[in-house]
C-alpha cells in the first residue's frame, strides 16, 4: 500500500478536549510513518479543505503536540458547514477531491458531533461515488452528548464537571447570605434540544436540600405555576433556591422560555435570555432577592477543571481512530462502551457511521424525576463517574498555560480557487 | 488578664477565601487556649450577635477547621447589616453588650469590607462610650479590592485569577470558531463602582492582539460610538473581539448600561442586564454573532480555582488578628503590606480602623490605558502577583468536597429576644 497523507479536521461547537482528540490523532499517526505521511489539517475545519487551506501538523513540535493535550478550543480552528448531498452539491465533492488528490491524501478523520458524522459518511462514499479511494473515520465531539452509539461524547464529561462544580459553589454563597440577601439564585446552561448539561448539575447534591433545587430540561415542558410553586416552597424548606435551567427549556407548545420574553419600546425581541425571564417570573410572583448566571462559553472552554475521565477517552478515541484506519476500515467511529459491572469501566469499541450520523440521543425518561424538576438514581450512576479526576493544564504566573500552534500552511497546489457557500 | 471568650463573624458578600480568614482565627485561638477561651461565631454575621445565635466553634473538630482553609462561602453566614451610630441606634449597642457580657466576650474579630470596618470601628470604641470593656480587630475581606490601607483585599486574587482564566479560555472559543461563527463575545463581571475585577481580565493578555480586546470600567464614560468603532476596528483586524463589561459600566451622566435597558410592554425595566445590552449594541450596529455570558456569584465562589497567595494572605490576616488581640490590641486590622523590591513579597501590617472605616480605594488612572479600553503595564505589575499559585481543593467522586461545619449553637442565657430591624 503506497503511503497516503491524512487530513485532520475539528468541526462545530469545540470542547474543552477535543485537542486532547487531534493530540491522539496526531501522535498515533506520527508513530507509524512507514503508512501515514503527514497529516495535514483543516484550517476552519472542512472549509480548510474546500478553501485548499491545509496545515503541515508535522511542523508542530512533539511538545507543542502533547501541549494539545491540555488545550481547549479548536488548535486548528472550527467551523459549522454541513456538506449537503452528492445532488445537491456536486461540486463540493469534486473539490475535495481535487484538494485531496493534489496532497495525497487517503486517511480522512473528522472530529465533531452530529451533523460531523454525516459529512464524514458522505466523505467514506467517495470512493463508491466518485471513485476517488479514502478511509474516513468520524472522531465523536459534542458537549451535548447525543451521539448514537457511544456511551457518552468526549466534551461532554467536561462541561458535565465544571457545572456541577460551579453549582455546588454558588449554591453555597447564596446558602450563606440568604437570611439577610439573595433567596433565588439561576444558572442558565447549555442545552438546546437535551438536558445532559443541566442534569449535571444534579451531581453537585449530596444530602436532602442540596443544591439545585430545580432542574430546568427541555424534555419537560415548563410551566409557570408549578415552577412558581416550587420555588416558593423550596425558599420557606431551606431558605434559598437554587435553580440550573438548559437553554432550551420551553413551554408545552415548544416556545423557548428565552425567545418568550418581552420586547422593546421598538418591538425588537429582548435579548435578555432565559435566566432574567426566570428571574423576573419569580421576583414577580414571589418578590424575592435573586441572581442570575449565564456560563454560555464558560462551561465549554474550563479546560482549567477538565474531567481526567473526558480527557483520557478523548486522546484514546483519537488513537482508535488511526488504529482503524490502519486496519482498512472506513466508514467507522471509534466510541466508548461501558464495561457492566457496579465499577465504572470503559473501553473503546466501533461504531459503523451509518448508526450515528443524523440520530440523535435522547435523554432517558427514567433519567429525570417524576416532578420533572430533578435528576434520579439512575441518572446520576450514568453521569458521575464521567466528571472523575483533575486534570489540571500546567500554569504560569498564576494562568493556564495553554499551547499555541504555529499552524503553518501547506504551499498551494491548486490554481483553482473555491468559494464556499 | 481574665480569660474572656471571643466573638467572631463574617459579614458582607462571601468570597473563594474568607473561611481561610476563618480558619487562621480559630486556629491561631485554640493555640492560646490560656488567653482565649471559646470562640462563639455569629451565625448569619453581626446579626447573630444581636439575636444571641451563636454558634460554638470549639464543637467542631480540628480537620473540620482546616477544611475551612479549602471552602469556599461563609461558613457561619452572613449578613449585609451595617450598624448605625450609638446616637442613632443606642439599642443595638446594649444588646450586643448585653450578649457579649453574657458570653463573657472581651474579643471581636469581624471579617468585612469597607462598611464592616464601620462597624466594627463602632464596637471598638464600647470601653469609652458604654464603657465595656472589648478589643475588637477587623479582618479585610473584599473581592472588591477596595479597602483603604491594605495593599490588596483577600478575596480579590481569587475572583482576579477566575476571571483572568475564565477570559482566556472563553477567548480562545470564540477564536477558533469566528471563521463562520460568533464574532463577538462579552464576559460581565463585578465590580459596581471600581473596576479592579475586571482590570483583571486584562492578565488572560500575554501577546499583542490577545483577549481581551476591550474592557469596561465603571471610571470610564461609556460612549456608544467609541465601543461601537473599537468592536469593528478589533473583528477586522482579529477576527474577533472579546469584551470584558464591569457590571459598573455607566454613562457620563451616571446612568448604569444594565438599568438603561428597554422596558416591557408593561413598562417594567428590562432585567436583561448589561451584557445582553452591550450585545444588542453590536448586533444593531454591526450585525456580527455574538455570545454573553455572566459570572455573576460563579466568580466569588470559585474555590476550585483559588489564588494560592489570596488562601495564604487571607489565612495570614486571620492569624494576624488575633495575635494582634492577644497584644492587647484594639481598633485595627491587620493589612497586606507589599514589599518593594522587583519580585513580589509580602508582609503583613496594622492599619488603624479609623483609617479603614468609610474609606474607598479607587483604581488609580494609570493603571488604565489613555483610550480607556485596556490596562497599562503599572497595573499588570500591580495585579499579576495576585493570581499566582493554584490552591486546590480535596476532590471525591470527580467534585470537590468542601466542609460543613456542625454549627452547633451556643445555648441561650438572655431571656429577653431582640428583633433586628
Amino acid at each position: 500500500m503506497a503511503k497516503k497523507n491524512a487530513f485532520y479536521a475539528q468541526s462545530g461547537g469545540v470542547t474543552a478536549v477535543i485537542n486532547a482528540s487531534a493530540c491522539g490523532v496526531l501522535e498515533t499517526a506520527r508513530e507509524h510513518r512507514g503508512q501515514i505521511g503527514k497529516v495535514l489539517a483543516g484550517r476552519n475545519g472542512i472549509i480548510g479543505a474546500l478553501r485548499e487551506d491545509l496545515i503541515d501538523t508535522g511542523k508542530e513540535s512533539r511538545a507543542a503536540i502533547r501541549g494539545l493535550l491540555t488545550t481547549p478550543s479548536g488548535a486548528f480552528g472550527s467551523c459549522r458547514h454541513k456538506l449537503k448531498s452528492l445532488e445537491d452539491n456536486r461540486a463540493e465533492y469534486e473539490r475535495l477531491i481535487e484538494v485531496f488528490q493534489a496532497h495525497n491524501i487517503g486517511y480522512f478523520f473528522y472530529n465533531g458531533g452530529g451533523d460531523s458524522a454525516d459529512t464524514c459518511l458522505k466523505v467514506s462514499r467517495l470512493s463508491e461515488s466518485m471513485g476517488y479511494p479514502i478511509q474516513a473515520i468520524h472522531v465523536p465531539k459534542t458537549i451535548d452528548n447525543d451521539l448514537a452509539e457511544t456511551d457518552n461524547c468526549p466534551g461532554f464529561g467536561s462541561v458535565a464537571k465544571y457545572v456541577a462544580i460551579s453549582t455546588r459553589e454558588a449554591a453555597m454563597d447564596v446558602a450563606s447570605m440568604c437570611e439577610t440577601s439573595t433567596k433565588v439564585f439561576i444558572l442558565e446552561v447549555m442545552g438546546r434540544h437535551a438536558g445532559w448539561i443541566a442534569a449535571a448539575a444534579g451531581l453537585a447534591a449530596e444530602e436532602d436540600g442540596d443544591a439545585p433545587h430545580i432542574i430546568l430540561f427541555p424534555e419537560i415542558s415548563f410551566s409557570r405555576d408549578r415552577f412558581i410553586a416550587r420555588v416558593k416552597r423550596t425558599v420557606r424548606k431551606h431558605g434559598y433556591c437554587v435553580i440550573v435551567a438548559s437553554e432550551g427549556t420551553q413551554y408545552a407548545d415548544g416556545t423557548f422560555l428565552s425567545e418568550a420574553g418581552t420586547r422593546d419600546a421598538f418591538g425588537h425581541a429582548q435579548l435578555g435570555g432565559l435566566a432574567p425571564a426566570l428571574a423576573e417570573m419569580v421576583s414577580t410572583e414571589l418578590g424575592y432577592k435573586y441572581h442570575w448566571a449565564v456560563a454560555d462559553y464558560l462551561q465549554r472552554s474550563a479546560r482549567h477543571i477538565a474531567s481526567q475521565t473526558d480527557v483520557d477517552q478523548a486522546y484514546a478515541l483519537g488513537k482508535a481512530a488511526v488504529e482503524m484506519a490502519l486496519a482498512g476500515k472506513n466508514a467507522v467511529m471509534p466510541c466508548i462502551v461501558r464495561g457492566s459491572g457496579k465499577r465504572y469501566r470503559w473501553s473503546v469499541g466501533e461504531a459503523p457511521l451509518e448508526q450515528v450520523a443524523n440520530r440523535e440521543k435522547k435523554m432517558p425518561r427514567n433519567f429525570i424525576t417524576r416532578d420533572g424538576f430533578g435528576i434520579t438514581p439512575e441518572a446520576r450512576e450514568y453521569l458521575s463517574p464521567l466528571v472523575v479526576g483533575e486534570a489540571y493544564p500546567p500554569y504560569r504566573n498564576g494562568l493556564p498555560q495553554y499551547t499555541r500552534l504555529k499552524n503553518i500552511s501547506v504551499p498551494r497546489k491548486l490554481r483553482r480557487r473555491f468559494t464556499v457557500s
